[in-house]
Formats: C-alpha cells, structure tokens, sequence
C-alpha cells in the first residue's frame, strides 16, 4: 500500500571525500529515492553533517534492518547518526509559569496540525494556565516549589511516565536541576527574551529599556548547564523606540518570543536541527 | 600545485531515483570531493534540480574532457546542465540612465572584490555617470537614442567586442528590442522599483505614493520580451507611512533597488541561480 | 479622585497657521495636560491632521459640554473632529469562516488585556470556530448562506442589537453587501493574503506561488465597495524562497495576517486611525 | 521674496502643562506656520521633548532675535532649547582607517544631495581611502599614529581650522582621547559592527560567528568615554546562519553598519536627535 512516509537520516562526521556518494548510493541500492538532501561542512573543525529524507514506500528496509545494513557505512566514515520518519509524532512536554502567549501560540498550532509532534502535558508552576491547556485537551499539572527534592522527583516522574521526548521551556520563570537538564541534553528548547549574548540573565526587558536599545529580540535555544548560554537555534527582533514604554516592549517581544519558540520547536520535531559543540545547523 | 578553485555543476532534469548517487558517484570516481551540494525538487512539474561544487584540486577531468565523461551519465537522466568554475570572471555590462544608486553600489562592490566577475563596460544613455565609472576605471559608452536600428548596432557591437556574458540594467530607463533581449535570455538582469507584480510598469514610486501603501519594494529578475514579468530573483521592501513625501519613497526604494540588484547579480556571476519556467531557483 | 483616563481628540482640517496653538490653547485654559499630540500635513491636499491625548483627571470639560466650547474653535478651521476616552471599549463584531489564526489570536490577545476593545459577537457562515469562540467566552453565531435578503437581515440584526462599532473581517470568505459596507464606513478592516495592490482578488497564494514571488504579504484595509481596494492600514511580509510548498506560503502568510491584522484593530480601538481620501494617516 | 526655508525648534524640559500652547502660541504670534511637531514625554524622568518645524516666510524673528524673545517662554519652563535652520549644512569630518564601505556610501548620497551636511574633510590612520575620498573632491588628511600627544594636536588642527560640527567615526579603528571625545558630546557618531550591548568591544564578528547567533547586527551611537556604552542612535540586524562563514558575515555585517551610521548622521545633521541620559530621542 502506497504510503507519504518518509525516511529522516541526519549524520555528521570528520570531512572526507565520498560520503555523499556512499548515502546516497546506499539509498538508492535499497530502493529509497532521495527527495531532499542538505548537507552542510564546518571548515573550522572539518565536519560533515548531512540531512536526507527519502520516500519510504519502496524502501526495503525496515527501522530495524537499517541500523545493521548502514553500519558499515557509518563505520567507514566515524559517522554519528540517527534515522527518524516523518510520520513520528515526539512527545512533548511544555513547562510554563504565568506568561501564556507562547503557550498558546503552541496549543493553536499543535491543534490545526502545523506542528507534528504529541503535546502531552504542560507543567505550571502556578495554576494561571491550567483552563487554556484543557481547552485544548491537555493534561496540566501544577508543580509548585524549587525543581528540588521532592518536587524535582514529581518532574521526572511526570516526564518519565508520559515517555516526553522534548522539553519546551515556554516562558518558565525557574531554573532546572543540573540533572534535569543533563538528561534532556539536546531536548530541553528554552527562550529567552533577548537578543543572546545581550541582556543574559535576569530582566532583559528592563535592561532593554534602560540601555536605549532600538530593537528589542529573542533568542530560542538548547539549555545547557549554562544559563542562556546553550546553542541557540533561532534569534528575532523587533523595533522600537523612545516611544516604546516597558510595557509596550513587553508586549513587542512576546511576539518574538513565540515566533522563534514556535520555529525551534517546529525544527526541533522535523528533526532539521544538529548541534555541532555549541552552535546548531538547522535545516530549515 | 594545491589551488583553491573549484568545479560548479548546475543540472536540471525529469525527478527520477538515483540523480543524486550518480552525479555524487561520478565525481567522487574521479577525485572530485564535493564541497557543497544543493538541490530541489518541483513537485508541479516533477523536475530535479541541483548544484554541486567540488574541488578541482585532485580531480582528474579536466574541463574539455568532462563534457565527454559525464555524457552518459546526462543522458541516461535526460539531463540539461553546465559547469563553470569558482575562479571564472564573468564579463558584465551595466546599463544607466541618469540614477546612480546601483550602479555605484555595485562598482564600488567590484572593487573591493565582492563580486567575481569583471565589469567591462557601463553604457548609458545619459552621461551623468560617465565620470563615477571612470573613477572605478571601468570603460563608459555614451549610446543616446531609442535603441533601435543603428543605435541597436551600436549596442550589439560594444556587448559582442566586449564579450559580455552578463548584462545588468541599472536603472536603465529604455526599453531593449526584443533581440537583444532574447539574444540574452537568461543573462540579462534588471531592477524593477516595485514589489512585482504590484505597480507593473511606468512610475511604480508615484502609485505606491498615490495607493497609501505601507511598505515599498524593489524586484530583480531576469529580462523577458514581457515587460516586469520575467522570473524573480530577489525583492526586498522598506517599510513607510503616511510622512513620506514620494522624495523620500525614492530615497528609501533606491536602497530597496540596490540591495536586490547587488544580490542578484551576485548569486548570477556565482551560478547560484536556475530559471526554471517563470521561476528561478536560487541555491543562495 | 484621581483617574488615568485620557480624553482624544482626533480632528482633520484645511492646513492653516494657528491650528496648533488654538487646539492646545483650548486644552490648556480648561486644565487638560497635553499627554501626547501627533500630527501631519498632507501636502496633495493641504490638509491638516492631528490626534491628542490629555489627562481626564483635573480637565474641567466632560464629554457633553466639550462639544459646546469647542464647536467655536472647530468653525473657526473648518475641523472634522471627533472626540473618545482611553477607558472606551468599542463594541467589536469578528466575521470568519473556517480559518482560525486571525480569531485565535484576536482573542487570546483580547483576553489578556492587549487590545481595548469589547469583543461581543463572532459571527461564521461555518461552525468551525465555535468552541474557540465560547472558550474565550464569546458569543457565536453561524449565519450560512449568501449575505442577501433573510441573510443579511440576521447580519444587520445582530449587529445592531450588539451595538457593534468595528466590524473586522478575519478571513470571512464572502462578500457582504453594499449597503452593510456602508453601514460600516470605516469602520469595517479586512484582512486580505497579499501585499496589496498584488494579487488584489481570489486566491492570492496560488497566484504568489505561480509568479514566484519571493516575498509573501499580507494587508489590512477598510472595506469599501470597491473589492480590496480601501485605504491601506498595515502590511507586512514573509521570505519565501523555492523550497517553499504552497502549503508552507498559506503557514507563513497566516503569520503575516495576523499580524497586520491585529495591529489594524488595536490602532483602530486606540483612535489611531485617520482615513483621507483613499489613504489612512496611522498615529502609531 | 518667497523661500522654503524652515526655522528648527528643539528643547526639553520638565513635563509641565501648556508647553506646547505656549511654544505653538509663540511661533504663531511671530508669524511662524507650523509645519510639523513632534513631542515625546518621558514618564521616568518627567521630561517633555519637543521639536518643532515652521516656515520662515514670513515669520517676523529672524534668528539673533529669537533668543531674545524666546527666553522668557524658555525660562518659565525651564527648557534645554536650541534653534537651527533647515537650509544649514554643518560641517563635517569622518575619521576612517581601512574598510571604505560606510565611507563611500556617506560620500556617494552627500554627492547627490541626500545628507544635508558639508563633508569637509576625510581623516585616515592608512592611506587607502584618499583616492575615493578625493575623487567625491574631499580632502583626505593622513594622520598616522595613536592619538596622543602630537598626533593628538593635529586632530584638534584639523578639526578646529575646518569648523567641524559633527565627527563621524566611520569603522575608525582606534581610541580617541578622552579630551577629543568630550569636546564632541553628542557631536562624534561611531558605528559598532554588533547589536549593542553585545559583544562590546573587539573583533565583534569574530566573537557573533564563535556564539553561532542567527542575526548580526550594527549599531550607531553618540561617542562617551564609556567603550561602545554611549547612547544609541540606530540599530539594525541582517540574518545569518550556519552556512555563513566569518568572510560572509563581515560583508552582510558591512550592510547593515553602513545603513546605521548614514541614517545616524542624516538624522543628525537634520536636527532630529536629542539626548537624554544616556538614550536618544529621535524625531524621525
């Protein structure tokens, strides 16, 4: 039966002649037609990385074959690579505390289809949002307290027992646990309401407005350990002026916000992002 | 001898399985290591379409021989392609007027090396813009006249002993007879002050003006008989409001036409761009 | 007791000298604080423009006696004018079919306190949107059939027993009549998926697809009878390249919508809004 | 005899009621048509900003007068004012070291008329820009060294001996004195090749390409004794992304540097800018 399912391989390895022609040759020996490749070399630490999608009706191949049929391939290049389908919907978790404009602006989305993946719970750590999150028909649970002890326990549980594959910090007011963080590696997305490197940390609207700037961003990025520091996956801005009183910057950026929120989670589910040490290649 | 040049190969043919692998393949046979590939599928019309570049440093064809060894390879995909190589100068000619805006930018960009190709001549049909060309000591024809007839000789004449490969309307405020046009189909590239297909045709500034537009445009794109209808390349638009006078429309659209119109000739004189239909794909 | 309301003043006349000083004389005798004047001078038409917000607490004139003390000045320069206070929460009717970006923005935002309005009414010829719709508390209504006759008789109805004064049509596929249009004389905004005067019509997004663009926009408008072709508000754009599906041009563009929309209706909410001629002049 | 010559008010000072009444009665009184105003009140400091355009046909105060009959308006509110006409062209010296792009295009749009300033004079710590410089017909003064001392002295020659109301540093890759510095407050512009506050200080590029940001920024400010922390006239960002290499992100860099400091200085020299602290005003 026909199927639209498509094949994701992403790779990266040390820059050498031939990979393009071993993946794409190893595809097309297994009856898989390439419908869009992007590749991508790093000239400071000479890697390769590669993005290929191709049809899987016809492919002979099964998930489970592929591992054992491309490892010599991997092999020959000290690749690093993972496959996914189009058709995989990651679960996610999105942790919020009282701001909702970048929650809802997910919830909509992820309603009418525009983002392929599963919203299966939204973690507060007030209740504001709770009414917003069953409208549309996920579960909201309030965690209250510091991610420590106890109430960093009821989090991984939480994730754990709705198996979450991304973790969306929407606006969450608080810090994780070094643990929390380190375990979801490359699949915790944050945003931060500037412009990074400028304003990191605390308050960056009011320093915005303190410092005269005429335009005001924000930045979606990985968390790392470090605060805001992580590779970051998307940056936007938007004007002002002297005009733009606090809360008007406010208001102007939370439209950034949700912008580039919604693209990195969107990237991030489409499996079109690869880190590379602390900068991303996205394939948008 | 270790050079940095580099092989391009553009191609577009019927989407079938296993371009990719072949192209990769055979370059990969003969030493090529591609550098970066790009390529894009069109659903409407099933067409496939890609670049590569390679280094040319190890590879074992030599451009009089590649044709012959990659014949088979073209034919068997129903290909039609053409190679160039990094270090090729494409010869430019920029028509004028009596507006200087772009010509300027893109003197000045030559200049400085931000554009591989080398600009041979600039005609216009004023000479206001003799003495900034000479500056840049780039040759000046005066051609006056509606280029028709001997005028018309006159510029096929100075194109033809210049050995133009590229010609850039620059403000050019005439309209070239159909032979020149189709003479050049392809390789002729102009800038429109509009966002086409808003404001087709005369006086594009004073309509927008007149239409209380909130944003204006400029439009690169390839030269057809079809006056502002050949394929995009690039737009741009500036935001206004109901404080411009149409002076300063002009003032921020010129910064609108220039951008575009440098873009656009550098992804050309790159061989970034494939025109397909009334369309062009730009591997930028 | 203290108050934060501020009065507006909105007022257009033939551009004489003394205009200025008579409208902040006037302010200033009665004990109102200039807050924020803005103006503007058409130059086409000689006419004069401004909008002034001043300080409720302490001004000497409430709104029924303001007619009567400023008529003098208005006769006197032959002003339109009209007169609303910040704390004004216009009555707002939202059209839709089946298409809910716009809606769910506008009534996320409403929610939260960004646009100054009362949402009272949304009205489909579609049941999509309802449950969006009375989420957020709203009353809907589904009104099917071609605005004529019985049809238009409800929309008529509705609105006036809503006390509408802003009608905003938020991707409402249909065209309403001449008489309703009327009715609303700037006071109806239109959202419309192109960079206005482009693709004025149906369907914009294939037509965008087909030429090429590589800019996709979005506009909003007054309605007049005359389709897509009111005085301008806002617009936007969205990068598109070749990679773009028609589907990916509909996503981006809706961002765009929504965007230009909603900006249309908080300026108009906030009396920002002058329309001249076919043009609006925006105190933004 | 007619002239379109306009008389230029600004000022600020405490946000009392009846400044714009009394400014508005004062020009009217001497027969000065407003031809535009804009105000700005700052709510933090409780400082009122004014600029005020009028026609000086007609108006009965020619400008050794005004400060004579102004004052007493001046001192009731305790305002900062100064006057300018828009027919003056200050004079102005841009200091430069190697990188000639914001250069030419300052010189090109002076050429044609679009800054109303008279560049008078070209500084350079290298000799690579006299020949543009001289073919604008500017003369271009080489003054190598760090400036202390001597070379110190022949800054201040220069400047002093040529007039100069406005220093531009146009990607001028040294310190000024502190001296030089502070006896052009609010009169020396620099541009700095990242979106302030980040990356402060060196080799801006470098540090944007190592962070992996997706923008890139420039930013004009008035020059402090505060490295890069002086107020911010104008900012502006161009997208990158991880195909940009340094190369590629010093030239879209270059774009968006020259765009900040030419609408920086036209800004300037058309009287538009007031500084407060350490933000700007600007009347645009």
């Amino acid at each position: 039966m026909a199927t639209n399912d498509r094949g994701i391989l992403l790779l990266q390895c040390p820059d050498r002649p031939g990979v393009v022609a071993s993946v794409s040759g190893f595809l097309y020996e297994h009856g898989g037609d390439i419908i869009r490749a992007d590749e991508h070399r790093d000239p400071d630490s000479d890697t390769y990385f590669m993005r290929v999608e191709w049809g899987l009706d016809g492919f002979q191949l099964p998930p489970p074959d592929f591992a054992r049929e491309f490892e010599p391939v991997a092999r020959e290049f000290g690749m690093q690579w993972r496959i996914a389908k189009s058709s995989d919907r990651p679960g996610v978790a999105i942790f919020v505390s009282k701001s909702g404009h970048c929650l809802a602006d997910l919830l909509y989305r992820h309603q009418i289809g525009e983002l392929p993946c599963q919203i299966k719970l939204v973690i507060g750590n007030h209740d504001e949002l709770r009414k917003l999150t069953e409208f549309y028909g996920i579960r909201f649970e309030l965690v209250r307290g510091t991610p420590k002890g106890e109430v960093e326990g009821s989090l991984h549980r939480l994730l754990d027992e709705s198996a979450i594959d991304l973790v969306v910090l929407a606006r969450y007011m608080q810090i994780l646990s070094d643990v929390l963080v380190g375990q979801y590696a490359g699949r915790m997305i944050n945003v931060h309401h500037s412009f990074l490197p400028a304003f990191v940390g605390a308050k960056p609207y009011h320093r915005s407005y303190e410092r005269g700037v005429k335009l005001i961003g924000a930045t979606s990025h990985y968390v790392t350990a470090q605060l805001d520091e992580g590779p970051i996956i998307e940056q936007d801005v938007v004007r002002v002026s002297h005009r733009d009183s606090l809360e008007s910057i406010v208001r102007k950026g939370g439209d950034a916000e949700r912008a580039v929120l919604t693209r990195a989670v969107r990237w991030h589910v489409e499996n079109r992002i690869m880190v590379h040490g602390n900068k991303t290649v996205v394939f948008s």
